[in-house]
C-alpha cells in the first residue's frame, strides 16, 4: 500500500488529533502518501482532499477538535454521493481509508468496504465510549474529567446553598459518562439508560439524607436515561416531593480541551495501529483495545452489538446512597 | 472591640473561604473572640453561631464555595426578624459584624446601621462585580477564568463544525464577566446590557465572515442583555438569517471552583483591613479596591451608585469584529 | 468481622483519600466498626487510632494527600515494634486490616500475615505503577496527567526559544510514568529504566532534527534511568555533542493534586472490594485491576514478581523519533 | 504611518501571542501593514521578516509561548550589529517598531530611539513583573496562577507527610510572583529580594509552629532571595536547626501555559493601544497599566526607577506567620 487517506467524522472528541498524528507519522515513516479528507464524508464527495507532511500535525497533540474539521453527511447516506466520494480517492489515488468517528462514522465504512476494494479502517472517536469491541473509545477520558471537575465546582455551590444540583451529562444512548462521573463525584445518585430509575426511591433516599443533617445533594443525569433528561427528572421529582433542586445541563464543554495522558496515548496507539494494519493488508475492521492490548473488530461489530457500562461499577451506586 | 462575627450572603463566590480566614487570622492576631455565624441573615435569626478558632480555617484558603455556608433571608427583611438577629448577636456578646456577599448583603447591613449600634463592615464577595466603589469583588477574576477556559473548550468544537456558538455567561445586570471573557477568548461579539444589541449588524458580520471563509464563531451573550438571554439572542438571529447556531449556557460552574491567586490575595487584604478597620472604629463602609489601594466606601452608595464597565475595553469589541 | 481498620503508608498519592472514602462507607453499610490509623505502621506503633464514621470520609473523593496522613516506619521493621502495633490494634479490637500503599507498606502487611491471625488486605496506592499484580495503581493516571500537562507547558517556552529540554519525572525504578507522558507530550524520545539509553543515537537525532529545521525538543527522562536522572543525561550529552541543553526536575508537584476521574473510580472499587474481601474472609492479598476485572493477589507477588512497562507502547517511542 | 513590525524578545511569557494578535488585527484594521520579525532582535539583524495577515493570529489569543518566537541577542548590543537591523527594517519599509518583551528588549528599544527615526513602542512582557510605570506585565498573572496550583499540589503531600517544603519561585531580581503566590496559598513564609530574610525568626516560628501541632509548611522562596534561592535557605535552616525540610524548584513550568483572562485582556488593550500611539506619532514610550487606565512611560524610566512590591501586601506577610 502506497497511499492513505485519514478524515474525522461525526461529533468531535478530543484525541482526535493525536490520533490524525499518529496515523501522518506512521504513515510517512513507511514511505506512504499521506491525504487528508476535510469536512468526513462531505470532504470526500467534494474532493476536499489535501496531501500531508509532518508539518502539518506538529504540536497538535495536545489540541483538542480536529484539524480535518468534521461533520455529518447526509450525501454519503445516498448512492450518488458515495460514488462521487469513491471517484475523488481514486483520482487522488488512495488506496487505504482511516476513519476516525462513531456509530454514523462506521456506518459510512461499512458501505465502502461492501461497494468497493478500498481498505478501510476505522478508529473509536467518540465521547460517548458506546462502541462495541474497544473497552474504551478516543475522547472519552477527557470528556468525563471535564464533566467531573465541573460538577466538583457545582458541588461547591451545591453545599454552599444546600441545595440539590441535577446535573446532566451528555451520553445519548449510554450511560458511560454519567455512571463514571457520578461515581468520581461522590453522587447521590446517577439516572442513566442501562438503569431503571425510581424516582420514588430517589426521593426518599434525597429525604432521609436531608433529615439527616446532609442538605446538599448532586443527581448526575445522563441526557439519555429511559426518563428523559435533568429537566425530566426535575419534573418527576417534583411531582412527588416539595424537594427543591437545580437543574444544570453541562453541555458543549464536554466535546472540547485539551486531550488526558490516557486519550493521548490510546490515540496514539490506535493510529499507529491502523496503519500496520492497512501494511498487512488488513480491511473492514475497527481498531480497539480489549483488556489492554489492540485489537480487530468487524466493523459492523462494532454498531450491531452492543457495549454494556462496567457491571461491577454498578455496584458502587447503592454503595453511594 | 473585643469581639466580632463574620457570615457570608447571598450567592456563593471563590474566594469567600479566604475571606473567612483573614477575618479569622486577623481577629485571633488581636486577641478578639471571632463568631461564624452560618447561612448568613438566616443563621443570625436562628442563633447558628459558633466560637472559631484557626484550626476552623486551615487549609480554606484554596477552596471554593463558603465554610459559613450562605442563604438568602426573606425574614431579615421585616423589623421582627432583624430584631431576632439582634438579640442573638447580643447574646453572643458580639460588637463588631463583618458581612461577605453583594447587593443583598449590603442592603441588610445598611440596615444593621440604622437600627443598631453594631459596627458593621462589608466585603465585596460576588462573582458579577458589580458593586460600586470596588474595582473588583472577590469570586470574579475566578469566575471569569472559569467561563473563559469553558469557552476554549466550545471553541474546539465550534471550530471542528464550523458553528456558531451562542454562549450564556452569568451577569444578570452587569456585563463585567462578558466584556472580558468575549475579548478574552476572541468572541465574533459579546452583547451586554451596557451596549444596546444590534443583530442587524450582528448578522451582517456574522455572514460577511462566513463569506471570508471563516466558519466558525462565538458570541457571548450576558445573561441581562437588555435583549434577554442567549435562547432569546438565537431567536432573533433566526428571524434575520439562515445562520445555523447552537446556543450553550454555562450555568453554576462559573461560581465554584479554587480561587484564583488574584481572588485569594484580594480577599486577604479585604479580610485584614475588614478587622483593622472595626478596630479603628470604623463602621458604615465596604471595603474595596481602588486604582490599587484600599479604600472605605459608604455602604449605601455601593448600591445606590452604579458601576460601568471599563470604558476603554468597550473599544476592544468593535476591534474584535 | 466486624471491625477494620484502615491506613495510609509511604508515599502519598492521588486518590488515596476516595479509598479511605470507599472503605469507610462499604465497612458502614455493612455494620461494621472502622478505625483510621493515622500516619501508616507509626501511627499503629504509637496507638494513633480513632473511630470514623461517614461525616469523616464527607467531600474528600476529590482530594489529594491523605486525611490519615502517611510515613515510612523504621520501627515496624523491628520485632519489638510490630508487637506494639499488633497489641494497639487488639486493643481496639480490630479483625481486619486495609493497608493503601506500595511496596514497602506490603512487605509490613507479609509480616503482619506471618506473625498474626488479622486478616490484612493491600490496596495499590503509588504513583509509580510498578506493583505486580494490577494494570493500575491508585494515583498514577493523575500523576501522569499532572507531568503532561507540566511538560505542555514546558514547550512552549522550548519552542518559542528553540532550545532542548530535558524534563525529569518520577519512577525510581520504574518508567511507566516517563514512558506514557513522553508518548503524549510528543517527546523526541524517552530515556526509561526498562531500555538501555543510547545517547550516541539520541544525539544523532536531535542533530538531525535541527538540521531539518525543528529546533526544539523534549527528552523526557525517568528519575530512575539506568544512566540517571536529567542532569547526568545532559552531561552525557555535553560530551558527545554541543546541543544547549536545559534541565527542569518536575519533582513533588507529580503527587498531589486532586485525583482524575480514573483514580477516584479506581480507588472506588479497589475500597469497596477490599471489604467484601474481609467480608468473605480473605486474606493476604492485594486488591487489583487485572484486564477491567478486580483480582486478588497474594501480597507477596506483588513485590516478588516484576510488572513491565506496557511492550506495545515501546513501539511508540521509535516512531516518536 | 503605513507599516509597522512587531517582535518579541527575552524570555517568553503568557499573553505574547495576544499582545501580537492585537498588534497585527488592529494594524490591518487601520489598513496597515504589518511584519512580523523573528526571534527578536537576532531576526531583525538577520532579516527573518515576514508580512502577517489575519490568518496568522487566529486562535492564538490562548497559547502560551510567542508564535514570533523570542531570543535574547548579543550582536544587537553591537553597532554593527544594530546597523544591520536598521538597514533590513527599511528594506521592508518598516516605519514603526513594537517590541514585546522585559527589561533587556527596552535597552535595545532605548539605542534604536537614540541612533535612528523609527517610532518604537514597548510593550511589558516578561513573567516577573519588575518593570516601572505599569501595575501588571504580559504573563504575570499566569506565571503566579501556575506557581500557585504547583503550590497548591505540593501543600498535599506536605501535610500528608507533614514535612516542611521549601520551594523556589521565580523572579531574579523581584518578589512580585513570591510574595502574591506566598499569599494565596497561605505560606508560613516568603522570601523575597525586598524584604530582610531573618532565619532565626524563621525557624523560630517553624519550631513554635510543631510545637502547636501544625507539622507541616510551605515556605516560598524567590530565586533572587538576598540570602539565595531555596537550598541556600535550605542550608541556612541546617545550620541554626533540626528541622527536617524538602527543596522544590518549580522552575520553567512557571513561563509556559495558556494565558489567564487577565493577561490576555491585558495583552489585547496594550496591543491595542500601541497601534493607535504610533498612528499618533507617540514614539519612545512603553505602553502600561497604571491605576486601571492605559498610560505611556518614557522607555528609559522603565529600567531605571524601580518597580517595588506592593506596600500593603507585605503586611499580609507577618499576619501570615
Amino acid at each position: 500500500m502506497n497511499s492513505l487517506g485519514v478524515f474525522t467524522s461525526g461529533g468531535d472528541s478530543p484525541g482526535m488529533n493525536a490520533a490524525i498524528r499518529a496515523v501522518v507519522r506512521s504513515g510517512l515513516r513507511n514511505n506512504m502518501k499521506i491525504f487528508g479528507i476535510r469536512h468526513g464524508y462531505e470532504g470526500m464527495i467534494d474532493g476536499d482532499i489535501f496531501e500531508m507532511n509532518g508539518c502539518d500535525v506538529a504540536n497538535i497533540i495536545s489540541r483538542g477538535g480536529t484539524i480535518l474539521r468534521t461533520a455529518r453527511s447526509k450525501r454519503f447516506m445516498t448512492k450518488q454521493g458515495r460514488e462521487k466520494a469513491y471517484e475523488n480517492l481514486n483520482k487522488y489515488g488512495i488506496e487505504g481509508i482511516i476513519g476516525i468517528g462513531g456509530d454514523g462514522t462506521f456506518h459510512g465504512l461499512k458501505d465502502m468496504i461492501n461497494e468497493t476494494s478500498f481498505k478501510t479502517i476505522g478508529l473509536p472517536g467518540t465521547i460517548d465510549n458506546d462502541l462495541f469491541g474497544t473497552e474504551a473509545t478516543i475522547g472519552y477520558d477527557t470528556a468525563c474529567n471535564t464533566a467531573m471537575e465541573a460538577i466538583d465546582k457545582i458541588k461547591d455551590t451545591a453545599s454552599s446553598h444546600e441545595r440539590i444540583f441535577l446535573v446532566e451529562v451528555m451520553g445519548r444512548h449510554a450511560g458511560f459518562i454519567g455512571l463514571e462521573t457520578g461515581i468520581a463525584t461522590g453522587a447521590e445518585d446517577v439516572l442513566i439508560p442501562e438503569t431503571p430509575t425510581d424516582f420514588k426511591a430517589l426521593v426518599k433516599v434525597l429525604e432521609k439524607r436531608i433529615r439527616e443533617g446532609k442538605k446538599s445533594a448532586i443527581v448526575v443525569v445522563a441526557e439519555g436515561d429511559e426518563m428523559g433528561g435533568a429537566f425530566d427528572a426535575e419534573r418527576e421529582i417534583k411531582k412527588l416531593s416539595n424537594l427543591k433542586t437545580r437543574v444544570t445541563i453541562l453541555g458543549h464543554i464536554q466535546r472540547g480541551g485539551s486531550p488526558t495522558m490516557r486519550d493521548r496515548v490510546l490515540a496514539t496507539r490506535l493510529g499507529y495501529h491502523a496503519v500496520e494494519a492497512l501494511l498487512e493488508g488488513k480491511s473492514g475492521v475497527m481498531v480497539g483495545i480489549c483488556k489492554g492490548s489492540v485489537v480487530f473488530i468487524p466493523i459492523e461489530d462494532t454498531f450491531n452489538k452492543k457495549k454494556i457500562v462496567e457491571q461491577d461499577e454498578i455496584k458502587m451506586m447503592p454503595f453511594l446512597l
